[in-house]
């Protein structure tokens, strides 16, 4: 046998792969079609005249095909700090934002220049399992913060938890999976924490674009960039780029130039296509994104008139593409998944798959944005159905 | 000040975007333009065919914009293991394949599957800085394997080296950055080393399109595909994508199986633009890849004819896109390299940048895949002319 790394090897396989098995083998027939809400990215192309800018680029433009900048086109990464500055109120300019191939890579490139083997990253429970296979596989100690009722964590329930091997706080907020939308002070008081103890503090803002609430969500950045926030940023929901793979991170130019080496490393460079897609996004997509927001903020709201229509579970909290809910039997949530697949024909995240292992039995993630009222609807007459059938 | 993580920090930085550095502020009159003999990569865009697939996918594939499998497509997996099934004569099929964010990943995917923190992998020196770099910001030991005069690797020198940590031997072949092509009797010396000792023998192959031997040039896979052998293939060069960052790597299912634990977390999936593409140059390229590979090896020749032209300099080894030269100055070659932009507006790179620190000074690679035979032998005057200023 050759080698196995061995923290690799302790690293869960990705959930959502497993979640796709689980449909294997199992027909829908047309007249009830698989509802599912487990997908955390858009569903559909993007508008058609982005279309026609990737299109156009990759029939005219030679340098769409060839490697760019380790940290990102020049034009995208100014757009970027253009749009940070309107909508942070921010002092941020373009050498504060580097892209990378996806925001789950800024996660990892940011991780990297942290901390090795033996450290410690605190992040709040449920966690992106994304975040919690990387400090795995690195062999860095995720030390789990638990969160309020709100599902929102405490700046003070992090502090209980720091130790000479600390060296990040991660939040995510709005939160995949809970959908919470942490609030500004909450935000302030763990950048405040990260700052005194000399850690970075880690805020994945995937979902930023689709926060119920108007204007920037913190005021971390007044002060411009500074050595201890880094943000991480996605185009794939903004302009559904999902297949391009462009993410970014913004963060201090000293800690870009470490992140560079990884990116260097593992990407040479972020794909074109997709970072041409995303400067002209950036350009001339504010218009479409704010209705984009606004449906998503729709759904929300048929989602919670859904959940209200289903007998014994109840909405921990929502926001952003997510709910995450509480249900009301007695079969572990990974059980029950499978079950709402096979009698139901409804996919949901068992919070197990968030969670430490034990933990998470009692809810479910519901990823609802690409599902709409009625379908949502349905969603829940289905599962009253199957209580129906299943409860004791 | 925020933490730092030690192996990242000694880990050094690309050098590319360094040697990028050094053309900053010169001048190059029209009448005596850069010759740029630095890059490893193709600088035209794809055949237009390609370009127009490409196209047309952006435009009406609606997929083209969707994550897809961690592992890649289906389709060009299976058109990969084809093509590889033809080439080397070999039972491969497509759960043998995965498709990568580039050959870097490959490699770093593969490295996380074997090594860590204090494990040792073995590489042949001079070495692909990006390698270095992951083994270097992973904690894993890079032990330097020397080369013969022939810059060919020897497995008994490995056996040699071979201790309770070592993990893997990486070899690359045609080698970057000495052109070495690795003779088929070598290459399966390492594969049976590697085998008895239980470690993984990591086979980078991403110039294999321009080796100058016809036919397979090893038979590894003759008895399909084993856990010993972890082959890396790039589409950058064959297909002219590096813009869109898509590698593969093929290897056991098992190993593959951890591997899909990395990329899912790093990568998600390979961007789906460059995958259509791969997938149609695969299947309709294979004609104008051979054309490809002639002019290729034509400019391996101009390159021989314009070093002899070169007084005191020396073509140590030469293949695929690369010559490894030596040179006759005082001067270490990081130094040579600055002063031959400076004074003979030529860009090569110093063989310090891929070697330990204090060799590679008498060393310089050149990449000559992007010169053609009249503009090498403008090189070759120019630096004859350096050499008559500078020589003592």
């Amino acid at each position: 046998m050759t080698p196995l790394n061995p923290a690799l090897a302790a690293t869960f396989p990705p959930p959502v792969m497993e979640a796709r098995r689980w449909l294997e083998g199992i027909s829908f027939p047309p007249a009830r079609p698989l509802i599912n809400v487990s997908q955390a990215a858009p569903v559909d192309p993007p508008p058609r005249a982005l279309r026609e800018v990737l299109a156009d680029a990759a029939l005219n433009r030679p340098e769409a095909h060839l490697y760019g900048p380790v940290l990102g086109n020049a034009d995208l990464r100014r757009a970027l700090a253009e749009s940070w500055q309107r909508f942070y109120d921010a002092e941020v300019d373009a050498t504060g934002v580097a892209i990378t191939q996806g925001c789950n890579q800024a996660f990892c490139a940011a991780i990297a220049t942290l901390a090795g083997a033996g450290d410690e990253v605190i992040i709040p429970v449920p966690w992106y399992f994304n975040h919690k296979m990387w400090l795995d596989m690195q062999g860095i100690t995720a030390v789990p913060l638990p969160c309020g009722a709100d599902m929102v964590p405490r700046a003070a329930d992090a502090a209980a938890r720091i130790t000479s091997r600390s060296r990040a706080i991660v939040l995510v907020s709005p939160n995949n999976p809970t959908g919470a939308e942490y609030p500004a002070a909450t935000l302030a008081e763990f950048h405040d924490l990260a700052r005194q103890h000399g850690l970075a503090l880690i805020l994945d803002e995937t979902y930023r674009d689709f926060d119920s609430r108007s204007g920037p969500p913190h005021r971390l950045l007044a002060g411009g960039v500074d050595d201890t926030l880094i943000q991480l940023y996605s185009f794939s929901k903004a302009f559904r780029l999902t297949g391009h793979r462009v993410g970014a991170v913004i963060a201090s130019p000293a800690r870009l130039a470490e992140m560079e080496k990884f990116l260097d490393t593992v990407a040479i460079s972020t794909g074109q296509i997709g970072q041409i897609g995303a400067e002209w996004g950036l350009r001339n997509l504010g218009g479409w994104l704010a209705d984009e927001r606004r449906a998503i903020l729709d759904r929300r709201a048929g989602m919670l008139r859904a959940a209200a229509q289903m007998p014994g579970w109840r909405v921990v909290s929502s926001g952003a593409y997510f709910a995450w809910l509480e249900h009301p039997f007695e079969m572990p949530s990974d059980d029950l998944a499978r079950e709402l697949v096979r009698q139901a024909a409804v996919l949901m995240l068992p919070g197990t798959m968030f969670m430490p292992q034990g933990q998470g039995q009692r809810h479910l993630r519901v990823a609802f944005a690409n599902v709409d009222g009625p379908a949502l609807m349905r969603m829940a007459e289905r599962i009253a159905d199957f209580s129906g059938q299943s409860l004791p």
